[in-house]
């Protein structure tokens, strides 16, 4: 089964299930001279990371990452970077009933039907427990993108059918992580939290969605067609675990808009020619073109305009709920009620902002190198240039 | 640039832009045997051509295919199959008031920006007329679906705020051709065409969506994550010009759903063992796991359960409007408005139609072939058997 | 720095430095049901792991793998197998001086030059301990193609002048392994550790080569042109570290037959339909062509005839040795003389067998997966049938 | 099939048989701004064509390329680059015999084997004639890499046991297009015409080989392992029709030579530092280490170090050849003799000179845009500065 590789020259390769030895994940393609310790991908993992909080699962994953290759005196040396997480409490006995005995809408059925087995504990290889691998890659994809002057954020925008879409970056950025929803708007994530007991209460869950943003990304970056920008955004949101929709810009609702309404004019703006131009050209800041507002989300044509990109990902809700389900055992040959008690979220934005943020920074990464703005040897912009005092360090003495 | 590739066993590879002298694609990855003409291929292209109606650009672009390779005596070689569509009605000077002055939401800009250059005649290589090259790749993908049992339809389900959302897939098969605007509920078609019409004669545009359904497609197909059905489906969709939102299943809506609502429980289906399948057990049908309903979209885990695959594109009013706006000219420096007059399609669903097929197609036969289902060398599933009394048959004497 | 993955459908994901805490190996595109454990694994490393005779570094590496993911009571779950070796022995100390003074064609210089530092500890990840993944995932891949009637070996045919041409491919099975040089001639490998002796002791290195070869590979595998077999071939062997020359059939020599001489003319042979033909004609022997001689190795226009796949390896000289030499280095400014003292390998081809032997079944998989002759989700060749008594097993009770 | 693509980031696609409509090209990847017209393509074109002299194939086809997209007033757009050339000249009557009687060593038996079916004039796909697409390619990818220093010839240095080692690239350069046999020692090449001709008069061929060499290349590109410059370059020249062997540097004779011998010792070398180096440092000549020899062939450890990049390719002598052999009739199931008469060339490397050239360039047009050393967007290194007074030209008035 292939499937476990993202990115084209940032490339992520990634195994594990939930409920087996380990995760891992392999970044290839990332620069020399990052730095970067474990601490750095221990904060995403930590934010993805079960027991947080009464609304996430309660399984006992202290999700621990171990850097073996890539990595020496705290800087990346262009090798490929593996990373392990042991899975700690893989606990599988109470998956037993639902070996010959898919759950509703989960990976169950399918996974047997195209293997003729499956690792039945836990969720195997279709759980979300994967998506740990995403975050600790995306995590070093964002500290370089930060290099770059690329910063983007995810929240939640929408539980149930309580919304919070008038907040800023700046909100997004200052108060998304102050609160166990992770939303932006402090009072709406009180209704959310709310509305999540209710469905908690009744054994039942409820789906949700999360909006994005990156700022700062450079215009011309992308390519038309089948790896435009958002074609490949699109690859990346439709990956995330529970995903059933992906928009940006106007996204869904476009399709109501007018033409004359939806475009978005050009005015000329002051720009200051940015030291990654190597134009050559001090100082003088210059008129460039500049659309007078941002309903295109980023992209046009394919391509980055250098306004920010932003979109929403949907998830619906979990499907592990205590609530009684019917389904068939292909043993016995018999329908049977299930019950799935134990840990499992009862909504899923909340845990998926790193995860899309992940995507979000996998994706950008990649046409960040494939458009030549990062050099794809080392980050200081030397190619071919052995250098003397640089890494490596010598041994302390 | 790269971005001209799709696929990963059936690999389409296009060039052309939308005013220079011909479109081209090349399919590697086709197996031999497959019974094919320029017919074949024309049908649908037929179905993209501009020209067909009121609510279509009148570009006078007769689309003629010519394969070049791949095909011999009527049937396909397994080796690659070129084909080319001149580009007959290429006036491109009416163009020249945006060559430095972009229009806006249109990919002028972006190009430029990229490329410090572009093909300004039309969209160049960001124009919609590069779908014609995919509807060409899509339409083998089709034939050979068809033969392997696997049937796929669009339709438009909305304009505006006008929608369609009660038919079924054999009303879309029976009824969506009918109407200019391609939706299968035609007293609804009639709304939409009303809609349009007003809109055109504003000089604006509108936007809408397609929906699209793929049946008889084999459970266990697919693969985790990264290369999930939806995820290559988001990016295939998302690749479609002017595509703002990729939905399958319950979309954005599932956001509101409550996970005992929307699982789909499962009961037992009596099945008859499919020749495919080469189980070898002969005849009686046996009972087998089956969702009793299908608000998953066909796919779990992100592999197919055998379950209808369905969703929606929306596409975003043409940028291209005779509506007077506001846009720069970089070379001038001054602001000025523009109209872009001409030929162009005041709403993209209906010509969008083959379109949106076509990349449902092209990656449904991929997903066949990584998963086995069809034989990579010949339609008629002998490997390794060199043949005697079959083609390439002997010039007739 | 990409350049870490191997195989189109049988992908091979890697990572690791010589001298960093672990070397890991993931493999996506491993059907299910495949027997498996880590004893499988480790049989082949042991043939590759230093210590194991005079002609091989002392490094104390016990080589032990762990399978982290994809497999589950004793069989390979379809889902991506991750492999992880940890680096014991790794006393970097002593590889101080070279810091900044490369050693004699080593990878010193060029990893400097790209990446402006490098881990700088043995090899970094220029070293062929890298090759402990490939060696672990050509296990796997020697499993499969055994189950599907593929047998492959490799032996040490020569070594600096010492050759040893005449032998079959039942000696190289039966013989190769019995002496430390690995060839299949103990006469010769007689002579092949004498010669290696006397460079040992001068502190010098000496080149030599490997010949192999697989038997029942099918015919009508491969693909024309950029993806041939041989081209195939030709990057998996070059890719062996110290690799300087990959020939197929004839190999170099081909270049001074006659076409006369070289051609293999055909006869007819008298052949069983195979199960994997899917014939459905059952039992009688048919006459089939087949060539009479196999001067062309194996290939023709790409693609497998049927006979067996044979050709050599050239691997240069060890060159880290310890006989003086000199070099600069580019901190001080000035010359300096340097012996590379220590663990090093007097030859390559003993230790280099398994891992030529790892590349070809690497290659031929990936094959046999394009070419549908496996089925790419499970070993049992059931598509789409979820199964009721077979894997996953029950806890035992 | 697939197959019929190379390269990663400067991409190639071809399809065409020996005897079908067209040959076609499609390369994506290469950056705007690069002057190109089809002359340029053409004249590649022109060496590699049919009917230049006694010792090719006098089959007639001029072989002329029209460039369908990609170019815009004679500079590239950035877009890909879709080429056609038509077959003129395409006979295939004279190979009815062999529809079902395979020639000896010829793709025949194996196309059959593969698809039941082949395009049976000529040599269909796996003809030759397909390396009219490469050299088409490959003179746009000379032309870029000229554009950036670096500079790369072959010659043919040996035929049947007639060598010609003794030459330096600067002979290479002048001399090698000055004789039939493309040698560029011009006694040698008189005694390569004698040898030819007398296995033309005994209906019989002869086989070859062409060395080939790169300078200029810049240090620090490639990549360790699986995408080493040599594995690369091992699959660009294995995938040449009738290539037997790659070798670099010392090639397979590097299995006679010690340790000692072999390795490239280093010395100190003044600089300038280089404008591609964005080193900002002014004029100053710096000390730089540089191997004192190159025994090592240009790559150390899968990557360059600055020095030449050389090589040899074997090509095996022609299959088709007028004198008889036999064969077997899989429609008849009878034996019969075989006379491959008509247009062949008697030896293959003075019309291969061109294609190892082109794949040589295809190759490393790749690693340098992987090295970040070429701008992926266009020629004139501006990233994301749309220009004013630059390519689109506007129509002349």
């Amino acid at each position: 089964m292939n499937g476990n590789r993202f990115g084209r020259l940032f490339q992520v390769t990634t195994y594990g299930e939930s409920h087996g030895e380990a995760m891992g994940v392999t970044i290839s393609g990332c620069p020399a001279g990052l730095e970067l310790t474990e601490d750095d991908v221990q904060r995403d993992l930590d934010r993805r990371k079960p027991g947080q909080s009464m609304i996430t699962t309660s399984r006992g994953e202290p999700d621990e990452v171990t850097i073996n290759s890539g990595v020496q005196d705290g800087y990346t040396t262009g090798t490929p970077i593996g990373m392990v997480i042991q899975n700690k409490d893989a606990r599988s006995g109470k998956y037993e009933p639902f070996i010959t005995a898919p759950r509703p809408s989960h990976g169950d059925f399918t996974y047997s039907a195209k293997f003729g087995t499956r690792n039945w504990g836990g969720g195997g290889r279709s759980s979300a427990r994967e998506t740990v691998n995403w975050v600790a890659g995306g995590a070093i994809a964002k500290k370089i993108l930060a290099e770059h002057g690329v910063e983007l954020k995810a929240h939640v925008n929408q539980i149930g059918d309580v919304q919070a879409d008038d907040v800023t970056f700046e909100d997004i950025k200052e108060h998304s992580e102050e609160n166990e929803v992770r939303c932006a708007d402090p009072e709406v994530a009180e209704e959310m939290l709310e509305l999540i007991d209710e469905y908690q209460k009744e054994g039942d869950s409820i789906g949700g969605s999360i909006y994005f943003e990156a700022r700062g990304v450079p215009r011309g970056l992308g390519a038309p067609r089948f790896d435009s920008v958002e074609a490949r955004l699109g690859q990346a949101m439709m990956a995330v675990p529970a995903s059933t929709a992906f928009e940006f810009g106007l996204g869904r609702e476009a399709r109501e808009w007018a033409g004359h309404d939806r475009n978005d004019e050009w005015e000329f703006a002051s720009e200051s020619p940015r030291d990654s131009d190597a134009s050559g050209k001090d100082g003088e800041p210059r008129q460039v073109p500049k659309p007078s507002s941002n309903r295109h989300g980023g992209l046009q044509g394919g391509i980055t305009t250098g306004e920010p990109i932003y979109g929403e990902v949907t998830l619906h809700a979990p499907t592990s709920i205590p609530k009684t389900q019917t389904t068939v055992d292909w043993e016995t040959g018999e329908e049977k009620e299930v019950q799935v008690v134990g840990r499992h979220d009862p909504v899923l934005p909340p845990r998926g902002v790193p995860v899309v943020e992940a995507m979000l920074a996998l994706t950008l990464v990649d046409f960040m190198l494939l458009g030549g703005r990062i050099n794809p040897d080392r980050m200081d912009d030397k190619l071919g240039e052995y250098d003397t005092d640089y890494h490596p360090t010598r041994p302390e003495t």
